[in-house]
């Protein structure tokens, strides 16, 4: 673990300024599993209220990315370059949060998988599973 | 074609309301390739003025459903089971706009292929995959 | 669980006998993870020793087929509508064995996880989601 | 193009001798899109007379690879990291074919996007996107 909960949730706020509307709180980081919460809000909402798919993908994104940070530290300028997102039940209206866990840590290449889940609905709303590209800068 | 590039543009404003502050814009409709354009504004974008890959995941998840709303009409409650997104190249600064055309339109499964451009850079900055299921109310 | 491990054993050498080279075989079915073992032999190799990334999407479909039958039974004709794999590590020349399970269990979709172990590595050497689409047959 | 469609063919031969059975050849390399198309036999079908997955998922990772190769020359040991695929129809008894093409080749990443084609179907009959890694000693 390279960065702590607390220095996540600091970064965060500070690197991503524009994130803070969504309100995304970190609630577990114990150096395997990151998970990253979202209230649900009226801008998240589609017709018949159902959560949005970017909102869940946006989650997801932002999970994986805290979790590869964590583990790389606040140095890398790590992208995304592929995201594959399977929708699998229709989330209820509470927090969303995901649960995001390595698959694999190269020099090059970060994959991680993360669940995504609806307060009051038992299984996972969605399945997604990222790839980052590491710059060359981190593996010095 | 079952609705012209206008009903998509009015049902688009009037059925996502939360979606206006976007702004986007169907470009154009020719019932084969719907094209969705999107101004890239400071929300959009990510530390160093990259535009966020969550802003990337929005316009091409509108633009295919646009595109399928197109040819099957406003009736289907459609819903996106799967998305893959490719990063290619880092996007400008200038709008966005996703490219979509259906790979394949079944009775209970579409598949939708986009590419995403960014004003100002020559090849694709994203390239994704879509995945709709179509409710079988469409089907009688 | 609509299938044993034995039926599944039977329908597989009777159903696709063009596997039979491939000397499959399920180690675990339990109701909820399936396991697939696939012998690595000569043909399966690539140059330098490396098992082909073929081989281990063949494992692959065929671990998540068998798991979809072993669940809704043999009647179904269900096929294969999206596969999405990553290759993490790189395989040893061991057995390799597939681990599957439902991530969702819908009317006309089935989502399924698995993971790929190499004989001798102790981490995943690959992770896929497969996805089924279910013939309406089924639903009746 | 750092090989020709004869350099390419003759290592496809030489370093590939176990895809010799499946008597792929290369109908057309231009420098942009590389097609490989692949006889279908007793050992692709599946019951009911359809060319299996696993056949088509060969297909376009040998395709992928060629097309890698045909750019940046026989020298790297590029890895498949990624493969996504998605079954658009039912392929008929013809022979099968692939129609590469390069979404983005970069110094660490290739990204590769293909249909498959079957003879006597009108519209491809999947789609493939593919991404390698390059090996550093590419990149020397």
């Amino acid at each position: 673990m390279k960065m702590t909960q607390a220095e996540l949730t600091a970064f965060l706020d500070s690197e991503f300024p524009q994130m803070r509307p969504l309100k995304l709180r970190i609630e577990q980081w114990d150096g395997a599993t990151l998970r990253l919460a979202m209230p649900i809000t009226e801008q998240n909402l589609r017709p018949g209220g159902t959560v949005s798919g970017p909102a869940m993908m946006t989650l997801a994104d932002c999970a994986a990315y805290m979790l590869l940070l964590g583990l790389i530290g606040p140095v890398a300028l790590a992208v995304t370059t592929n995201l594959n997102i399977n929708f699998l039940r229709k989330p209820g209206l509470g927090d969303l949060s995901a649960a995001a866990t390595m698959l694999k840590l190269g020099k090059t290449l970060a994959i991680i998988e993360l669940s995504l889940y609806s307060a009051g609905v038992d299984e996972p709303v969605a399945h997604s599973v990222l790839t980052y590209a590491i710059p060359p800068a981190r593996r010095t």
